[in-house]
């Protein structure tokens, strides 16, 4: 078993890697939005898109396991997207990646956005090309994710903390956090914001370098 | 690689026919809790021990890629603990709960609870020769993943909406979550809650048959 998933994995890298050298031949900058179910992609994609429309050209990959729902709120701020569904599957890999690209045809020099299946496990094993990988949290989960889930932070080039606006509401220790994070990572940056308030999403931006 | 995933569920699937007859002659009531991370799980049993404590003698088996917090917590309460630890693993399997139940020896006619790792995709697939399957979600997490997961809640008995306490911060549609949950499982029961306050905990009593 190990055997066979050393396969898959090397194969997975080797698309991954003939993804990464066709983006950077374009100039296409992708990175690679990872967190649990419901920690706040989407939302902070359609403000990303809203905010700094024009800045740069923009394309949006959105995986789900069904519906198009995340697809067509994207669709809605005026950006290119596909939706790719993995039915049982957990997670996206470099040929559905590759495949999306494809449908896609994102403009040279574009931002790429990738949303990945809501999975803080299983994501982290499958390099797809990106430049960089972004693992969100919210505040409502718990301090102490990084710990208990050390492979997907250990992956991270940042950790952005979401939903500061419902911190006066939940039991959640931000310190602690950055403690935890840079414990299981000491290269990720962290930036904690609210994508449905705004709070602090300069910072993002900053980092994303398209403010 | 199918055949292969078929082998291996076939494989747990004997193990988990073995746990539940095992289970079964002893009177083990055994319920599987499923969830993202950060949506309650533990918080829903530390209560749930404190506040019927007594009724029923009470196990219970952590699952967590890393770490030992949640067994901590667990013994607390001072209920019997016993912490899995997956490492990259992604759930929980049969083979797993076996050398669990090996460690912890639950009573006979116990209530055991199975924690799994949080994850709301890839614990669907793996039966653990449970008597019942219990996904919860938190308000703060969205209205729509019974769709965009519904691999998961086609699997469950019973969904607990938990943090219903956030309900006046988050938008959250109730009426619209349960309508979505029918959608993909009709035989699947609802209680909406809040494990840190305590609102409708009864229900969720009621539905453990140890109130």
């Amino acid at each position: 078993m190990v055997t066979l998933e050393e396969k898959v994995l090397a194969k997975n890298d080797e698309l991954a890697a003939a993804n990464r050298r066709w983006l950077a031949g374009r100039g296409i900058r992708t990175v690679n939005l990872m967190s649990s179910p419901g920690s706040g992609k989407t939302t902070l994609l359609e403000r990303t898109i809203r905010d700094t429309g024009g800045t740069r050209p923009v394309a949006v990959v959105e995986g789900d396991q069904e519906t198009r729902l995340d697809a067509e709120r994207i669709r809605r701020t005026g950006c290119p997207v596909v939706q790719v569904n993995t039915g049982a599957g957990c997670h996206l890999d470099a040929a559905m990646l590759h495949g999306a690209m494809d449908r896609l045809s994102p403009a040279d020099g574009s931002l790429l956005f990738v949303e990945n299946v809501g999975n803080l496990v299983c994501p982290a094993l499958f390099d797809l090309g990106e430049e960089s990988k972004v693992v969100i949290i919210s505040v409502t989960e718990g301090t102490d994710k990084p710990l208990k889930y050390p492979y997907m932070f250990a992956a991270a080039d940042l950790v952005v903390v979401n939903k500061v606006d419902l911190l006066p509401y939940v039991d959640f220790d931000l310190g602690a956090c950055r403690g935890y994070v840079a414990s299981v990572n000491p290269r990720a940056e962290v930036v904690a914001l609210s994508a449905t308030r705004g709070d602090n999403v300069g910072s993002w931006y900053d980092w994303l370098a398209i403010s």
